[in-house]
């Protein structure tokens, strides 16, 4: 623990970001000339984890000068690149894998394609997964990462079967299992094998350590899925699955399913699986029954597999590269072949790892301990698994743009995971962002939540549009915002039509009607319209409040763009949150979201704890919770609750009873509003409270589904001391738990976060300044990040006033 | 011309279908234990044409006693076999491929699945197909029948090439061609090369005589799919094609395509070609690069293909079984072995032209002359082509229900298409039913269009309402009617949503708020959403009127499922075509449809010759049209007209002024509205003047698109004497235009349909009977026709005053 050690060089940091960035200036010329010579080399230093530039800033027993000096020529010879260091280390794939993270453990890439892990029994897990207690089925292709409710992919299945195979349970325990980036390993105790997987993007590769046997088999389960016993309506179903053994080491085919979660149509995954070792015999099965030295099985609507058979001597290592396509089983072959072309396991495994280091290394901690780093670069990784980067495997359409899968869901991570996509990989983000609109030129709306090709559900507002603001606001280029806007105004205007929960907006003739969702029992509707369920004007609030965030969102973009009327006419309409504000009042608190009927009359006896679901008022929150989410115009909720101190009281109240629901997105913001209140010091003392209970280095260390690393991103913000209110270009600064954190820009820039005095105990602001001059508000823009910079805080043991002045903005401000 | 014969044997065929069917009879009893027997021998005799039944039927110089020993007989020699004739000799393919009618001339099976023909050039037939004069450039497996629009399909092309391969142009003219069901052939000038094609159910066969040539190839197009130039909305897209070599016998892969009319999404069509000889030489293109010798282009949003080379004799047939699926390449594979085993084209020809001659006999004409025999059988042939039967290749969903695609659209084929099924084929009208709401169950909604698995676009009303009450009132079996009930209320109560073209009822809240679908001027709206280009209120006249008539199917079915407050809902919605009904005058009639505001007032200076499209207030018609389109409560139409004599008055205006459409089906009915206002004599001369007019043995023979049929089976009606009002148990009696008609229905009974003293001036109905009883009213029920029976006219050259009094039921009756 160094953390009462302290330094102020922020000059020399601002020195070093002109000296590097500015076009014109010769050094910086020169380091292009230098360039190429680099970029040979560069492939090598990125797997030392030498001594890096930041070292060295931590002694500041070294002179400015002599620093000056090595920073020049750093950048004659290292130019603008990063030192990696291996943060790979500390990120502990099982945290959250436990306790309802639902986080995915196996093998897999930033933004990867395949993700390679086990499917285990009882089946039940929506990663697959389930803890060394539980038995494994075998290790599948896809998964998601953090989702709740219905479970999608698990598909094309492999296992290793010692002796003869058993159809209805070729399950084993695990004696043993270790995971890190790009890498999941485990023992089978059944059959004695040990496995072990790493990936490329599309591909995944399987190593089986076999014991001597004449009866060592592989199985190819083309039919596999995740499925809960018995089904549900949220549950997937066989399409089709087909399987060919082409020759004895090629086994190719796909499977086709429908359903999961968003409910979503048919997707195909098509497999290209080739083996290190030519097959003493093999066999294909259809339902359960086996067919040795049969080869292909037909798509006929039955669930189908193959399986190899060999002769292994002791420790005998089988690998298999199983390529996937969402295009075809070509493209499947094709990807293996571009992407693994040898066999060298530990090859790919390095090369996976050095993917990760690349994104992990963007923030990089000084003087944070073993256990913070762990939780804190595992919440990056979880972070960074989501959406799927799908490009050139869009089996919809043709198209030059980007290709992303598996938003799972908006409404989740619009908040702060791509917040910090765009503040870490703005490229990464801008892609994302293109891939949306693409999806709403073919489609015809920006996606909610998306998988297996499929937009749906949309659990609240369209929060397409929080991303596209985000997006505007921050200045993301590349972005055709002008058609963008199109989709935001698609949202806004265009009912969705059908059982409303797949795109756009439910309850929008009402809502732009009345100005709100009218509420309206709706049991009677349920069982008219066969599925997909109809329920009428269920999550009224819900909708009500986020579409008037939304509505925001729009405003924002349409007065970028010049459109004046439209920015008049949507800002009007992101107050109609207020349409639901009721004067209630309750444990000293006065004004409710409530429901309300089309006809205007409230139902005022609602219970304001109550949280529901897809069929209630709010989905998964209350009103207590709900009442809070003016994300856009916290100066007119504040009025509303009563003004300042009013508002401060409920949110102590609020807090000190546990009505606050940290392992859910609606709440993700509440902590910070003390900020608009001017209270910044509450908001850092609730966030550490929700950090040190919640956050652990655990396998249960994620409170609640970790939603596509929602959670996680949630996490490193307030850790790092910020936290953005997405589709404004604000953050929030809730208070630093590093002493010092470094931004390494993709633009090269680098943005450092200091933390002068910082305790255990000195965990108050007491003073800020941003590239040395002071800084008296507890907020900033992203151009403080992305321009590069330095904001130092220096820390006491006790709250006072900085920060209580100049709130954030807020719409009513003007 | 026997046109003058008459006689009256009702009796006999009284006592011939009490005899076959009645289950307890003895005889029946010895048909049953001769049935084995039977089948052994029937394939042998269904491709003899032997002396018939109804051959003799027409002798009446034999007595009856002859006849019924005979018949006696007949049971237990061929039990209920219909003694089929080559009807097929009647069908000309080439009837309606010109002058717009866009029928498919190529080889195909009823329903069937692969619709295999040439695609010519210049690109922009929605059929593939131009008349000789056009070049060819090849032949390919997926058509649709008599749709205009956009085109579809046109996948996996063949085309022979003798010499080098020119990629820009391999086309080539013709300088022969010939079709008869399932068989097209034709002598391709350019290469000397004689190429032949028939089918199965979902397999090509291609046979290419060639001449002596060290260089004669055959490509396979992967790439290839129709589209005009250059594209349009509603043009179809690549997704990608890919295709592999392989061996020397065959080619595999697929090619995906979107958009077309409906602009579906997109669609993958899988094939596996294989060839009767090894290919001397091979290669594949990418784009319009040749690759000797390579033998994969895996998808990567190109254009691919692949080529043949063989060192042909003179005279040497290349065959080729192209299987085609739209699950996988296996299914393909397996699709050709299942049907298409051996090499034997003749035999392959031969099972196809019996297949269609089994549903061309389902109407026997006697007495017809070889011109109205071809008009009709060709009528009939092509009102049997579509919807295409894809049970086991939907790639969706798994289920045990029939699968149905190319419902192209349900708008045209609600009408006649469909009513003409339920009487010949009742159990495919049943399947056809049963993959309507499947899809329901699957994805929300019947479909009103659907192409390449993909609903849309309603052009007016949710048309399948009209299918399902057509099926309920007709007491067709193996229906869940109480799911499809379920889709029909969908249909009326749950709003579309996006561009509200695909499916579903465009407007619906305005519709079930004001009663009406309002009119709005939508140009500002265009281009605003991208596409799918999204107009409000669209066709607002036409989706008013079409939802009264839907309106009232759900109250129809509604009453038959004891649903009595649904009925009574249903009942006074399909009052709503009267909330556009405005007291306007033009040529002597009052009263029309016009468009009216969302705030009741009247754009009362509407064209009501203004005939629209899509962004218009009427689809494909005017107000003069459309004012007459209340199939539903014609009485109330006649009273809101000004009376019965108003009424006439009305309908000679439109029909003598040619304000009348044949070539568009919002006028399908249109003719028979007369025998409404008691004046069948005149129905019977507005349906003569048209059939005579505008239905020819010729290529033009066709008024407009044939509309899968549609215009075809609205001649069938006409021609045999009556007419369906889909959706109600009512036959409607223009008047027979054949001395003797024979259905010969899927029970096994028989409908005969007599005209004594039918004669070019002896048109018109001077009385009738039922089996034996008088029928005085210009309409019976399907029940009539479906227990077997005869109804005998007495025709005269006068009208007379049968049939005036009586008029068929309107909901205002009661």
């Amino acid at each position: 623990m160094k953390r009462q050690f302290t330094f102020n060089n922020h000059q020399i940091f601002q020195m070093r970001n002109k000296i590097m960035l500015k076009p014109t200036n010769v050094i910086y010329r020169i380091f292009l000339l230098t360039y190429f010579m680099e970029t040979l080399k560069s492939k090598l230093k990125e797997s030392l984890n030498c001594q890096s530039i930041n070292y060295l800033l931590n002694h500041n027993q070294l002179k400015a000068s002599l620093f000056l000096l090595f920073i020049l020529m750093s950048i004659l010879v290292t130019a603008q690149k990063v030192v990696y260091r291996d943060l790979t280390e500390f990120v502990d794939p099982f945290i959250g894998t436990q306790g309802g993270g639902n986080t995915f453990p196996g093998a897999t890439l930033p933004f990867g394609m395949v993700k390679l892990g086990p499917d285990c029994s009882p089946p039940g897990s929506n990663m697959g997964y389930l803890p060394m207690g539980h038995s494994v089925k075998g290790f599948s292709h896809l998964h998601v990462s953090g989702a709740g409710g219905g479970m999608k992919y698990g598909n094309v299945l492999v296992a290793p079967v010692v002796g003869d195979i058993d159809l209805d349970d070729f399950n084993s325990e695990r004696t043993f299992e270790k995971a890190s980036p790009g890498y999941y390993g485990t023992s089978l105790k059944r059959y004695g094998v040990y496995a072990e997987f790493t990936v490329s993007h599309s591909v995944g590769m399987h190593k089986y350590k076999f014991p001597e046997s004449k009866n060592a088999n592989i199985l190819i389960d083309a039919g596999f899925f995740l499925s809960e016993i018995p089904s549900s309506f949220e549950s997937q179903f066989l399409v089709g699955s087909e399987i060919e053994i082409v020759n004895d080491t090629l086994i190719e085919g796909y499977t086709r399913v429908r359903g999961g979660w968003n409910m979503g149509e048919a997707y195909t995954v098509y497999f290209s699986a080739v083996f290190n070792a030519p097959a003493s015999k093999y066999g294909i099965w259809i339902d359960k029954t086996l067919y040795p030295g049969k080869t292909t099985s037909v798509d006929n609507g039955k669930k189908c597999g193959a399986f190899f058979r060999y002769n292994t001597r002791k420790g005998q290592e089988i690998i298999i590269k199983v390529g996937i396509s969402f295009k075809s089983i070509g493209k499947a072959r094709e990807n293996i072949k571009d992407e693994i072309p040898g066999w060298n396991f530990d090859l790919v495994r390095e090369n996976a790892k050095n993917s990760w280091n690349k994104v992990l290394n963007s923030i990089q901690l000084d003087d944070a301990t073993a256990e913070e780093m762990t939780i804190f670069y595992t919440a990056l990784y979880h972070a960074l698994l989501q959406p799927s980067d799908r490009t050139n495997e869009n089996p919809k359409w043709l198209s030059k743009e980007p290709y992303y899968d598996d938003f799972y869901a908006i409404w989740d991570t619009f908040r702060a995971t791509h917040p910090l996509i765009t503040i870490l990989l703005p490229s990464r983000q801008r892609d994302i962002v293109r891939a949306m609109i693409d999806i709403y030129k073919f489609e015809g709306y920006m996606p909610d939540a998306r998988s297996g090709n499929f937009t749906a559900r949309t659990q609240g507002g369209s929060n397409s549009d929080m991303i596209i603001a985000d997006a505007y606001v921050k200045g993301l280029t590349g972005i055709d915002f002008e058609t963008a806007y199109k989709g935001m105004l698609k949202n806004a205007e265009i009912p969705p039509g059908g059982n409303e929960q797949d795109k756009g907006r439910g309850g929008l003739p009402e809502y732009n009607n009345l100005g709100y969702v009218p509420f309206e029992k709706s049991h009677d509707k349920e069982t008219i319209y066969y599925p997909p369920i109809y329920r009428l004007f269920e999550r009224a609030g819900t909708r009500t409040l986020e579409y008037a965030a939304n509505d925001y969102a729009i405003a924002t973009v349409a007065k970028g763009l010049g459109k004046v009327d439209d920015y008049n006419k949507y800002r009007n309409r992101a107050k109609n949150w207020s349409n639901l504000w009721y004067q209630k009042k309750s444990h000293g608190a006065k004004g409710f979201i409530l429901p309300r009927r089309k006809d205007g009359t409230w139902i005022d006896d609602y219970n304001l704890f109550l949280s529901g679901s897809w069929g209630n008022f709010f989905y998964e929150s209350n009103s207590w919770e709900y009442s809070l989410y003016v994300p856009h115009d916290m100066k007119a909720l504040i009025d509303s609750c009563g003004g300042k101190d009013s508002f401060i009281a409920r949110l102590d109240t609020f807090f000190i009873n546990d009505y606050y629901g940290v392992s859910n997105e609606p709440g993700f913001l509440t902590p910070c509003l003390y900020i608009y209140a001017g209270r910044p010091d509450k908001t850092n003392e609730r966030v550490r409270a929700i950090i040190s209970k919640y956050y652990k280095a655990t396998p249960e260390g994620i409170p609640g589904n970790d939603d596509s690393g929602s959670m996680s991103a949630w996490y490193i913000f307030n850790a790092i001391g910020f936290y953005p209110n997405a589709g404004q270009d604000v953050y929030l600064i809730t208070s630093p738990h590093f002493i010092k954190t470094t931004f390494n820009l993709e633009n090269g820039k680098i943005f450092l976060i200091t933390a002068q005095n910082l305790s255990e105990k000195n965990i108050y602001i007491t003073s800020a300044q941003l590239n040395g001059k002071p800084l008296n508000q507890a907020w900033f823009r992203h151009e403080d990040i992305e321009s590069g910079g330095h904001l130092d805080f220096v820390m006491g043991d006790k709250p006072t006033d900085w920060g209580t002045r100049n709130p954030p903005p807020s719409m009513s401000d003007n």
